[in-house]
């Protein structure tokens, strides 16, 4: 069964081969046969399909890619947020909040919020979404938190390191995290993080739980240099890690052993929006050659924000980065990221993910800002939003 | 025919009868008798009525107050947008842009146009509109624009004083506005507005054209303060007006002016957001005792948002207001700065002008920045916008 989806006022389709950082093809077609992309080109030159859908020139994009996000959780911290911006800083011992709340809720709980989280993500056009654990902390609370993850996505992260919970040593955490804790937690998660942070994790433990993860078959990545400056950034680009995420407080040498590392710093606005750090200056990276993603981080302390378009407008509103720089960071480099060459581009055998825009283009992402612009949503070739696409 | 709107978690009604400055009530209900509120209180005291909806636990706010904007228009200005994101700043002469575009539109482009935007605005829980004309600027374009804007509210603003035509003399256009211009816009409008600024218009032509508009039975208000520091604000104080708008350079006399006024100062975030201009300090304002009143200015230059909730977001992060603050100020004051106080308030009598929140608190609106959290809209005890509510 194919679809061809014609009228497209303007098609990013981040094609490498396509001229410009976008790969903008105007008055474009895209016919979508199952899950993939068949073809893609000048609406004038668009072959047959089984089936037609007019965009009637408005605006297409690939989904977005959330490459860090932590939908496992139970509880509401509203009143924390509340008193931040009255001034109280945020903490990473916050976490032990939501960690309570988490370990409290039945498996059923924890699987109707993420869902819940998921369509609503999925509604503003993300269509890959990597998802965390970190709220359990415990053998049990861990496994079954990325047990309920993998429900919605292969890309599942093991994050029990994401704080020392209160009634345990960190030395005996660590043991318990790269132990027992791992085992029960590998076959649910292809990835491993740490929160290497004053407060959770220092380089030391970083580098012992990675290291404990790779032994087990998962794939490093870091939270790092989040509210502080530290060596965080330095290990993920010395061990070769795909991605490093956060990235608030960087030195120079920091910028330096990302743009030669190859290490993607994912960014993550809605942090500093919602935690009131100062932006980060993605200019100075992107001019240093390091490569950007942008991510949600979708959480219930730092940012509970699910709006990548959200964090495309603070991008260039306040990170400089070009509307052009922030849609590809949010979609093919947040691909990148999680080291997918199958979502984030819209091109022959790619996974036919493609969002519509209810603008003619995507600068009206930044151009709008707050904006819910999406029109409809296809998710691996099928309409999965509300809208026009039904 | 009534409603029962049963299971509300938490009800924000900003009646000032009640505790605080929202008015909260747990665990609520509402009865909605023909297009207005018949009951407001405790669900389990609830009367009963001919229908009932529950809201399984959310929150439910007045439908937003936007008493600023200017949807009569045509043309897109993201190419300007996005070259003032690399370093362009925003000047008034932009608006030229959008007046050749406007005229140019046949009427109906422009009211299919306005139509959009105000579904848009609804689909986000606006209920209450006020809309200008000002990309017009002849005696023809300015009439029809507010011909356009009454088919979709009374809250219709006549802005013919918008900017200085590029074939015009100041003096003639004045003499334009407050002669032949006002006469034909009059009968379409409610009240009159000017843009008081450099590149616009002075203080003293600002009073000309507004005590013209007196005379004819327009109610003042005033764009002032908006790039630089003038008399605006302090004219708009003088004269009693019941708001004025932007308010972004502001000396401490232009503050103490508006607190013994009582004239409301309309800020508009978006604006700042989307032209890198300082955010406006509201707690200064608020605690000098001006009333403060948040609005969108959805216009296609210096700020495309529709998006109050984006507005409130933006008060609590960058301007010192908190999530209270700024729902009152985007409801309640937005209806007091159109002296309407049939909306924004939910208590009996009022217009039945509610939102559904997809969460447990107002609160959300700051929490979850970016999210599209409305669920539900009832306008005039009408569902009117997408969702559980149909």
């Amino acid at each position: 069964m194919s679809v061809l989806i014609t009228g497209i006022g303007e098609l990013v389709t981040n094609d490498p081969e396509r001229e410009g950082l976008l790969g903008l093809v105007e008055d474009a077609a895209v016919v979508v046969e199952g899950s993939t992309v068949a073809w893609v080109g000048p609406a004038a030159e668009a072959p047959a399909a089984d089936t037609a859908y007019d965009a009637g020139g408005r605006a297409v994009v690939p989904g977005w890619v959330d490459s860090h996000s932590h939908l496992v959780f139970a509880g509401d911290r509203a009143q924390e947020f509340a008193a931040r911006m009255t001034g109280e800083p945020y903490s990473a011992g916050g976490i032990r909040t939501t960690v309570a709340a988490t370990r409290a809720a039945t498996d059923e709980q924890l699987t109707s919020h993420v869902a819940r989280l998921v369509a609503e993500m999925r509604a503003q056009g993300t269509t890959t979404i990597e998802i965390k654990s970190g709220y359990g902390l415990s053998v049990h609370d861990e496994a079954r938190s990325l047990a309920v993850a993998r429900q919605f996505t292969d890309e599942t992260t093991f994050l029990g390191a994401h704080v020392v919970p209160a009634d345990t040593t960190p030395e005996e955490y660590v043991e318990l995290v790269t132990g027992p804790m791992l085992e029960a937690a590998a076959p649910h998660a292809r990835w491993i993080d740490v929160f290497c942070e004053d407060g959770a994790f220092d380089v030391d433990q970083a580098r012992t739980i990675l290291a404990a993860g790779t032994d087990n078959g998962l794939r490093g990545r870091l939270h790092a240099n989040q509210l502080t400056y530290g060596g965080g950034v330095r290990l993920a680009a010395e061990l070769g890690l795909v991605a490093v995420d956060h990235c608030t407080y960087l030195t120079d040498d920091d910028v330096s052993a990302l743009a030669d590392s190859g290490t993607i710093a994912t960014l993550l606005p809605g942090v500093e929006f919602s935690t009131r750090h100062p932006y980060v200056d993605a200019r100075r990276l992107l001019d240093a050659g390091v490569r950007v993603a942008l991510a949600s981080d979708c959480n219930p302390g730092s940012c509970f924000t699910s709006s990548l378009a959200f964090c495309v407008a603070l991008a260039v509103r306040d990170m400089g980065m070009s509307p052009a720089e922030a849609v590809h960071a949010a979609t093919a480099m947040g691909a990148a990221a999680l080291d997918r060459d199958d979502v984030g581009v819209l091109a022959v055998g790619k996974r036919a993910d493609l969002v519509l825009l209810d603008a003619p283009s995507y600068l009206h992402l930044a151009y709008r800002p707050g904006v819910p612009l999406v029109a409809g949503v296809w998710q691996g070739g099928r309409p999965v939003a509300p809208g026009p696409v039904a």
